[in-house]
């Protein structure tokens, strides 16, 4: 019994690291916004958590874990299970640890609506996105859903958490439509830099901690101290990341742009997330280095394509996303797949593409679900309701518009000139 | 022995998530008041804790837990047993634990110093308050002092530490008087904002990752893992404290506060540290959601009092530390009260009024005391040395006045403009 | 077997938090600066950990720990052991705790860089010190060197971790020279104060809080719960420091300032890191507070010497770590050195000169090889690259010159208007 109480010891520190991730998004939305938002960024972190945290207990445990079918679980609503398992983890460790998972997700997708969206938007697509969108994904992975039958390799949630908050945040980017003054009118874009780089470094390292609860306690056990070499995984692929991104950015413009430095870090936390549990120290390294690369890529795309994406929250946690997901596909070994009964070994490794595919069709799927489901919610939502506040109340910014103050209100009257 | 260790890791591991918290005020106090006091705000929290952490290694271990009878315990001071125990938590496992707390109750407190007092008045009442009233209110329930007899129930120390705390705050403030500028003369308020909301948030945030550890911890033993519901019960309270003080300051002003949202958040976590090892999953939801609607009526309430509270200290952690104390009286259910022979159940479940008669009887008189010696002190000081800066000094701040430099040099010649 | 397991339970949660401590040290060194550098600064800090990490993996490790000889080792470069041991630490835990100290003395180092150095530097710096200079000196300690042979006593680093680093940044503050505007012709000094007091009074917080994992996970196990023991030990120090450096410098200029404060709480920590498996509580308190006096002594002899050490990094890691490692060669008792076959004890328990012999020689040596070499590094590069930034380049601010950005985009015309 003394390992079990171990292993749920180790799961509750894995909650708490979660957790903290929510502050490392709040300095990093906060910081890579303009300072007439910083309130109601930092501010609306944390009652969305809260409203994700009642739905997930009303219903979203249950649709995901829940007595069900291959595409959704319908039993254990308001959970109240409080028995002490003396076989397994305790219910509410697993509970708490889900959790968290269903709140970095609502959190990523909030990234695509920074700076333009209602506060009203927020409240009702928390309930909603915490409702229909997440848990049917982690159902199908991790619930024992239809993805979870083919062998889907998703260590920790590189598409359960990651692809579906960016898939979201990019329905949401699409119908909210760019911030006021980030294109003009011959289709170049300006920069509508953040206000705080120092609130985005240590944003980074809160969530580079956080991520070794994140990706070491998804090991649900202690058993043969497994997490510390998903935590080396994790530490190699952010470190590549983070490297990567500096100098591909460096060598293209001359300047080692911080807010890409970052992202990169962030990008092989992302990457690495899918795999950590299948893959040697090496390929760590070339899949975080990969991400690293493909951040910067993706952000330079998506701007070109007049998607405004203030967090960058499609690259890091979309495009990188389904890197992460697919490179088990191609780095699995087979002691770390089939030795651990989850999957086949990936190509590199004599699986052949039989994994490859596995994955490929978790991320469409799954990405496919994330997207459009949060597509025709925010549209109903934006006929019903409108999404995005008026063009006045962005000018001079959601703090005042939503909250009715500012939240640096001794610096704000110059920004605000700034920002006109 | 090995349970004991994990019961020993448990429990520093609890230690570290207190500490934490800390933090947590620090952001808390420092973007709840102006730039100009910022440097000297964040700054004095670290020597206090400094200060705190000297006495009660000194007497307030020995105060509380001492051999001593009903009032007070009177041995072990110094503390110094470094002997390792194989039956029970390591000595200086529990001891650090327990500084931990009353490092807490000290740092609420000084919410009530906000702004005006002087540097000599905090190193002062640090030490009168972690060697006087402190470790007496704790002696008293937990020290196996009178209230303890009477099966007193604070889990984690709504009373104990958090009611402590804002009873000292508000004696505090009632000597102190309001900050200049609080108050017109026709009876009508100012705002003086808080300077940084994201300082604030991430405030919420630090405190309810720390509150983990806070509550969590307190189970002092890894037995059975009901840790994991405790902490359960922990996020749904903020969760709901969050969600119902935001739609209640919505629906009454028209704005979303952001400030009241988070004290919400706070409220909630206030309110279920005294129940959250007695109550079901459902019970904490309501415990923090009226802990929510509460605070901000506290608020609204002290500030038609004129007593000018800057940092909410008495309605987060008195007003809702008074509500978390008894709701136990409440909801305590047979299981968790009788079955860990820690008192009885609560009205709603067949215990009658005796439980919440105790509850009652310890509020009132851990909060009489608490309120009582610390407006002693603080009266005694105030005639002998002042607690009160001069005007000159609170107008130009208190970096420059008690510390010789601004903790924003570059910024705070506009910002102290804007203060006049 | 399960006591095994806990024992690397205990070592990654130590690597959580000395990991949290690089987010103290992006708050401290950007706080400590102005604003004009603050995004270079915190984000430096992201790119350096990434470097030191992928070095440490390639050859840090296998100098430290590989099969050698007196003065360093040579195995296990790009390090993947990923086997799971019953008998003692997993590899990648044992790893992973390494790393991070070489880490925090990687970040040490590049204090003596601050406001001047060229990016490039740093990338360069970052490989070479975590190649060549760190893992010398670990070798010889703790890798089973020659200094290991004579019984040197360095409980968690303060000559491996704080003394190496901070040779390297004096090395770097004596070649790059002050920084402009730093000193008069008449050899005066200005104040070229630091941005942001609360960043720095956070920055404390969370190294008090990583600190724990830092001294405490240095047990490398859970046996006798000793960790309490050595985290009492560090608490008391940290607190002892805060308030010797307060009331110092209180009593010498009137004014109790902030950033003196905050460096003795770091001093406390630094000084008690060689020695808090060794000493007794009251030796605790002893050690902090000289480490809290000497450490605003040798800020102002540094000052005066016209050595321009910004973040005040030898001052708090140099001369601090040197007085934490003599330390122990006058306070370890009997029963914690011999008792624990760790060395002899100090003068005051009866050991004589012997320990106390060996504890200088380990300083001497460590601190001379670490300069020694940190200076040929750094002179080569000058001579090869130049390491500092323009005039112009300085003054713009390096957010500017290294990253084509402010990192405070919409305060920084007023503050760089300041600067100049």
């Amino acid at each position: 019994m003394e390992i079990v109480l171990m292993d749920n010891l180790w799961v509750i520190i894995g909650t708490f690291l979660v957790l903290l991730m929510i502050g490392g998004f709040i300095l990093l939305e906060a910081g890579s916004t303009r300072m007439k938002n910083a309130g109601h960024i930092a501010g609306k972190t944390i009652f969305t958590i809260g409203i994700g945290s009642l739905v997930f207990w009303a219903v979203g445990w249950g649709f995901i874990y829940g007595e069900g079918n291959w595409f959704i679980g319908l039993s254990d609503f308001f959970y109240g299970d409080t028995t002490f398992s003396e076989e397994g983890l305790s219910p509410a460790v697993d509970f708490m640890f889900q959790m968290m998972f269903s709140l970095i997700a609502l959190t990523i997708a909030f990234g695509g609506f920074a700076e333009r969206a209602k506060l009203s938007a927020y409240v009702i697509f928390a309930v909603l996105f915490s409702a229909l969108v997440y848990p049917v994904v982690a159902h199908w992975i991790w619930g024992g859903g239809w993805l979870a039958d083919h062998g889907k390799q998703d260590f920790a949630g590189s598409t359960v958490v990651h692809l579906t908050g960016a898939m979201a945040a990019l329905a949401a980017t699409m119908i909210l439509k760019p911030r006021i003054g980030k294109y003009n009118k011959d289709g170049s874009s300006n920069e509508l830099a953040g206000h705080n780089q120092v609130y985005t470094a240590l944003a980074v390292l809160l969530l580079w901690v956080g991520w070794f609860g994140f990706n070491g306690a998804s090991t649900f056990e202690v058993d043969g101290a497994f997490f510390g070499y998903v935590i080396l995984n994790t530490q190699l692929a952010a470190a590549a990341g983070a490297i990567a991104a500096m100098l591909l950015v460096w060598a293209v413009t001359g300047k080692a742009d911080v807010p890409t430095t970052l992202n990169g870090a962030l990008a092989g936390l992302v990457a690495i997330t899918a795999s950590c549990g299948f893959v040697e120290p090496w390929a760590a390294v070339v899949i975080g280095a990969i991400g690293g690369l493909m951040v910067y890529g993706s952000m330079r795309l998506f701007d070109r394509a007049r998607i405004d994406d203030p967090i960058f929250a499609l690259s890091v946690h979309g495009t990188v996303g389904v890197w992460g997901t697919i490179s088990t596909g191609f780095f699995a070994t087979n002691e770390l797949s089939v030795g651990m009964e989850w999957g086949l070994p990936g190509l590199l490794y004599g699986g052949g593409f039989e994994q490859l595919g596995v994955q490929i069709l978790g991320v469409v799927a799954s990405g496919a679900y994330a997207f459009i489901v949060s597509f025709i919610i925010l549209k109903v939502m934006d006929k019903v309701m409108g999404l995005r506040v008026s063009e006045e109340e962005e000018i001079i910014g959601l703090d005042m518009s939503e909250h009715g103050s500012y939240g640096y209100p001794e610096n704000i009257p110059t920004s605000t000139e700034q920002a006109k």
